[in-house]
């Protein structure tokens, strides 16, 4: 809506562009007024048109190829990752300082490769975990990402379930979370899991306290491992995010002043006393609640499209601050999908 | 399958047959083998066939009708009501002590007259509610309902709550619940909550720590209100209820071991360790899971069909003890609806 | 409800259960008051307890083996068939004669090899074709299936689309049927088609005019191929098919009293002036309705649920028929899930 | 992404902005870039906070007044009206000549007063009915609408079943249109028809052959009522409308030609050989397939998102050529959500 559109264009290469994250980035992408598309790559399509291998985009003049990455990179201003984990490993390290990289895979989420090689497996470059930035400019700073190369982006659990609890960092007692999570979260490969006549109507809760979110949540939260029980859960709905979680603080603070404090200049974070899912589906909003219940407990409930602000809006926002942009460029004119 | 059935024939009727829950009374008992119909009965409806009232009925040859519920009384051995609060309330003090009453309101189902007024309503018979017994075998015997000759069914999040706190009662410190409900849960008439271009995505919590079906939980638990957290949550579907519970123990106990303790010989408790909502629907059955957390949390999942285990067939299985026949009788045949 | 339950019983087998067609015939006959489940045979599970192969009937004490089916049949009054195509050809063959089979495969549904052949695949027993009776009793008379040895079941889209023309056999000018299912008639194997993401909210036709099962419709109907266009689409649901009719007859003849006089003594029938899917679903009512359009066409729409009425429900209406039992018997116990 | 935005901004309002066609055409606007709102209003509330209202916006700095029209009309370059039929007529009648008007209701959609008071009501205005146009540039030509002061945007059924026909105008014999639309389409206030424990699974058809957009379909088509059968339908999703047509033409013509004709140039026509329901939510556009069938029939698809090519989209598609923009503007950025 209105606003002067700046001048600047940023060449952007999806690299995975088959996934729902690089698909979703598409998305966003073409939404933006500052970039234009360089390459979109697949290993599985050689030379396709982007209608034939998705039919929903057949109105653009777009193409998916399998070009090699270094080629992408150097035709490129930004590159986004959006490979399985453990193949961005490689490419990441290829590309490091010779074209800002914004990593959607978990493989330089975490900051010492012994979490990373418990909850994932080995990794091929260490020495690069400290210069990835992680990228979630609400918890870091939008300062660290400005300066960045290379930009890890935060897991769709580990982002809701940080944000919830990072205005209690260091205060933190115990915290419990229970989060429940749309189908679009397991990928564009059918599954058991993901088989409609079943999941339809279906809610099941799967890797409870061992899910591969929980260390960028406890770092967040200034927390150990065994402070916090995470208990993720897929339900029949496609997309987002909802999560609930009981927490004990070490002290008696009023949470909403802790939440205000961390949060009141965050263009994203929309705080609520009633967090609905059906709110921020399409968006990159995450509505966050803070209330007291019994027995000096805080409950925390928040809710995000675990594709846009979970992913690619993430992303995009990182991006921008990358590229000297205001934070919310081409995202904030992308209102709520509603109903 | 298979069998021999009794020849016993109780002759039920159903005072609120308009309603989801008077509805799904009339599912159960035309699928058990000892019952036959007697009334059904609406304000709402003079004289209809059902087939003209509810269209996926049309096969039966049973009438729909305006006949007092003294009337329904005299020419019945059992009569269920599916009445609102408040209305239930004069009913019941009129058929108690003349006809086996089951009564799915919430009227009668708390002990003392100020916790009622406090959650619902004025009173008009709290004389009674010490002789309405409450109707869950699994928590107050199967003894008490035997030989009672009015029953209060319990709330639907009620049963589910106190079902997975109850094997610890009296020995917890606190317990904090988030239980998801599908939209049969809000009844038949239409409102902006089960408005369906919404609800077909959406997730939100209401009555935080104030639900009604609070002090029935607390009771069965042994806990006071400032001891329980509960969040009762809308979700995108349309029957049954998961529930997660992270409960803190007052020592250091085996949770199975009670579990198996507290329902070792119960039908229709099934102890598992993945509980799924879609193992459930159209059944009977209550899925509980017990597991040791982290920081000696205990976590606790359930799940049921509101309308059945949660409603209508908890009150058949009340019928079947009140009336001498085994406790599953009609029940154990309808397998969950998978999927 | 009520009635007296005949003395007879059946020994029923399943072959198959782990596809959701055995699933569901093991479903109807827990229900049935006259059977006991013999064996319940997968390939996959050499010799489980139900529970661990499907959770949601973990109350039953009932074993998965991977007995071989000529064991199975002799140790059954009657095999239920849940195979697919082409495997279900040299079972039937082995078992025909010597124990009543009911095929819910599409193996002997055609009467001539040439058509299977165009269809399907090869037929290793064309001579069987002849001595297999069609299960569609509505169709075929009951006393054809009273007297069969093996019956083969219909497909589902094929049950109701030609339950829908049957009326007017021999009279139909041309006939275009539109109609969509749900998830779970694509069966239990995930795949694209079924992955929730995009299935959650998607429409979409396939194979028209070639699915298999358009041969049972035009038999049942009285027309050739080029009289018919049949649009089989997928639908955001998990239960049940919709359909819709124009139909342009010879002549200008009162479609209801043609509907009548076809299914006016038929149980599981329903004629209707507005069929809505959720009428049907859980039970084997088949509703129905006929009306006059413009420019002489009529409408003619119809609902099932595909895995009742369209597959385990005829099955076991089937089964009723070879035993001498009422043919709704253990069915219309069984009254629609509403909602 | 990427381009040289416009510096031109227009002052665009919203008369009536609770309903969903108000709020979709506000989210459009949002991600507009060369409008700016002026007012939205609404009789509901005197002077509220957009997010107090519509929480899923709480991040916008905008307000719902209940300013009267002629006020809007006079701030504002162009007034959308999201309100219901009749409640239309007078404010077109004050607002037209002295602003651009875009007319969401039914009011002035149809040429002559009899048939608008055939299928609606009474109507105050009939000598404005040949002032305003038709808005559908893809079929009365852009040109129309670029000189147009008031537009009447079409239905949504009416928008899609004429577009489908559009391409045969003047060689139709018959018309049979099968359409299954999603819930939004019912409005935002809830109904029985969309009590989300029934709609969420069920499918069924209304208004056969008396639906109020059949007048647009028959006109664009050149067909009289009597040549067409149209068989509205509501299904289990939120939004899109899919639709099935077999059409039967006066002379076997190339289908996939004359369509291509028609719309070979129009940029939110997407012809193709496969519609599917999930590849347009969302987004502007309209997928359409053409193929022959049996006997001479002409089997025609089509999908839309209800609200968006159906509602505001169209809307948006008119405001571009009422002011010169070109005619994707602010549309085209806009993706189907996916998934």
């Amino acid at each position: 809506m209105g606003g002067v559109a700046m001048s600047k264009t940023i060449k952007a290469s999806i690299i995975g562009i088959t996934g729902y994250t690089g698909l979703e980035t598409l998305r966003l992408l073409l939404a933006h007024p500052n970039v234009e598309i360089a390459h979109l790559t697949s290993r599985q399509h050689e030379n396709a048109s982007i209608g034939e291998v998705f039919p929903h985009l057949s109105h653009l003049d777009l193409t998916v190829t399998n070009t090699d990455h270094k080629t992408v990179g150097a035709d490129s201003d930004v590159v986004f990752l959006g490979l399985p984990h453990k193949t961005a490993q490689d490419v990441v390290a290829d590309l490091h300082g010779s074209v800002k990289v914004i990593d959607l895979s978990a493989d330089y989420r975490l900051d010492d490769v012994e979490t990373y090689e418990k909850y994932y497996t080995s990794h091929n470059h260490p020495e690069l975990l400290s210069e990835v930035v992680y990228g979630l400019p609400e918890v870091v700073g939008a300062d660290a990402i400005k300066n960045a190369s290379t930009v890890a982006n935060p897991g769709c659990f580990a982002l809701l379930g940080q944000m919830m609890l990072f205005p209690f960092k260091g205060m933190i007692e115990r915290a419990d979370i229970f989060a429940i999570t749309g189908s679009s979260g397991s990928g564009k490969s059918a599954s058991d899991g993901t088989h409609h006549p079943v999941r339809n109507h279906n809610i099941k809760s799967y890797n409870i306290n061992a899910h591969r979110h929980i260390p960028e949540i406890t770092r967040a939260a200034g927390i150990k491992e065994d402070q916090l029980n995470f208990v993720p859960t897929s339900g029949p709905f496609a997309r987002g995010i909802f999560a609930n979680a009981f927490v004990k603080l070490q002290a008696d603070i009023n949470p909403l002043d802790l939440a205000e404090q961390a949060y009141g200049e965050q263009e994203f974070v929309r705080l609520t006393d009633n967090v609905a899912l059906a709110n921020i589906v399409g968006s990159n909003y995450i509505d966050l609640s803070y209330a007291r219940g019994e027995d000096g407990v805080i409950i925390v409930q928040g809710a995000i499209d675990n594709l846009v602000k979970g992913a690619s809006g993430a992303a995009v926002q990182n991006m921008n601050l990358m590229f000297g942009l205001d934070e919310p460029t081409g995202l904030d004119t992308l209102a709520p999908i509603y109903p």
